[in-house]
């Protein structure tokens, strides 16, 4: 049984079991108890190849990372190649799949990382046209409640989300009409969230269209990019979730993240289906 | 020497010359004329691994596509190797890094393609908090001027932008203010533009940042994400390119584009470096 302290950082260790420098291949866990229904969290997900692939590279932080979902992420082992692409002085590049130990490719990904302790740029021009949401204090937001969504009761053990009361009435059948979802984020027992603890940060919260009044039961992800600008300051995280365009088939759902000394710390959009429901 | 018609097409073939199935190798020309300063426009270079992984999973549009900036591409002979990821009924993903002869890295890709011909989802739900730019009738846009932007004939003779007369200032020393371009976009020649096609689009304007009055020099993508939504209609594409937050070194733009029709085509976001000028 995982001590909650730490729990995030024991989810997506990964180890290397052969090769080195140019192409390697890794082992790690889809530890159980991060899916909901049984498939995890598209956001932990990424977490674990990100997790490889900055140990492959030796950069600490994703600065722009892409995985596309080809099949759900069931608890057990899962390997991946990892080749590089580039390795510069700023920047490396690495592509990875997670695949099950029947080979099947559950997720492919392709990112640059860096280090973003010693910003290059601290006199790099700055211009920000987006506050941070405007979020009750945690406490007056809706925590996750395992008596409403049971179903959900994986996931949901492993984060600490507050969700804006406006925005929560679709978990009782009053969406508010407007595609958004705000609220904040912390892992339990205060464990540091890290850049790539934010690449869970931006997949954790309900899909805003559970607000749009749509006949959608479900939003698969198709592809997800994120993209961090910095490390976040310890503290509650605020959040905020938009999508503007559901049509064809498809939505984009775009979220960005504020650290409590209100940085944007990072920003993301996703692709995802609609099926009717 | 092009002929006009059909230039872009001709500019992003590509023929495979190994391998077949899973993995293959493929080789492509960087043509001459579509650089800027002498590097390949950064959407042109995308459209022609876009064309690669097409080819090679037999798919004709991009559904998501994410390419990532290694080093300059310069007019001349690229090869690719391609890796099927995954080939299911309605998506096949794919990965593939373009190279010069040196084989040195200058794009790497990875993209979900699919057949937009028939979409899947004609009764699919449909909300949309956008609508197309206001932008004045093409003839009263301001095109591309040579004397304007000598340095910029190359990619700008093989599009046909019409950005809106307050968006234009920047070119003469007068941003707008706002970080902001809109504008109207068409091949030459009325090329029909395909999906491919529109992954140029999402590139062909000149940065948003120009109008934000920062000291920016220039704006080195790092990372490019093209949504492409259907097919577009034949006819002038309204485009809109805007962006939120510039800070730590970075800087996101956003790219919705509409065909003539009212319907978004396609959305995209990139990652730029923002050094200071």
């Amino acid at each position: 049984m995982d001590s909650p302290q730490g729990a995030f950082r024991r989810a997506t260790a990964a180890h290397r079991v052969a090769g080195s420098g140019e192409a390697a291949t890794y082992r790690a866990e889809v530890a159980p108890g991060w899916d909901i229904l049984g498939n995890a969290n598209g956001g932990y997900l990424l977490a674990l190849a990100a997790r490889i692939l900055s140990e492959h590279l030796d950069r600490p932080d994703p600065v722009s990372l892409t995985g596309h979902y080809l099949s759900p992420g069931r608890p057990g082992e899962v390997s991946a190649e990892v080749g590089t692409i580039r390795s510069g002085r700023r920047l490396g590049t690495a592509s990875t799949t997670l695949r099950d130990p029947d080979g099947t490719a559950v997720l492919a990904a392709l990112g640059s990382f860096s280090d973003l302790s010693h910003p290059s740029a601290t006199d790099s021009p700055s211009r920000v046209d987006a506050t941070p949401p405007d979020l009750p204090p945690p406490e007056r937001c809706i925590g996750n409640d395992p008596g409403v969504a049971a179903d959900l009761a994986g996931f949901m053990d492993r984060v600490d989300l507050r969700i804006h009361p406006d925005d929560a009435g679709f978990r009782e059948g009053m969406p508010s009409g407007e595609p958004r979802v705000r609220g904040w984020f912390r892992f339990p027992d205060d464990e540091p969230i890290d850049t790539i603890g934010l690449l869970c940060v931006l997949d954790a919260f309900p899909p805003t269209v559970f607000n749009a009044a749509l006949p959608v039961a479900w939003v698969p992800t198709l592809e997800f990019t994120a993209h961090i600008r910095r490390r976040p300051a310890s503290g509650w995280l605020a959040c905020e979730f938009t999508t503007r365009i559901v049509s064809d088939g498809f939505l984009e759902e775009d979220g960005l993240v504020w650290d409590c000394e209100g940085h944007p710390v990072a920003q993301s959009r996703q692709l995802a289906l609609t099926p009717r429901a």
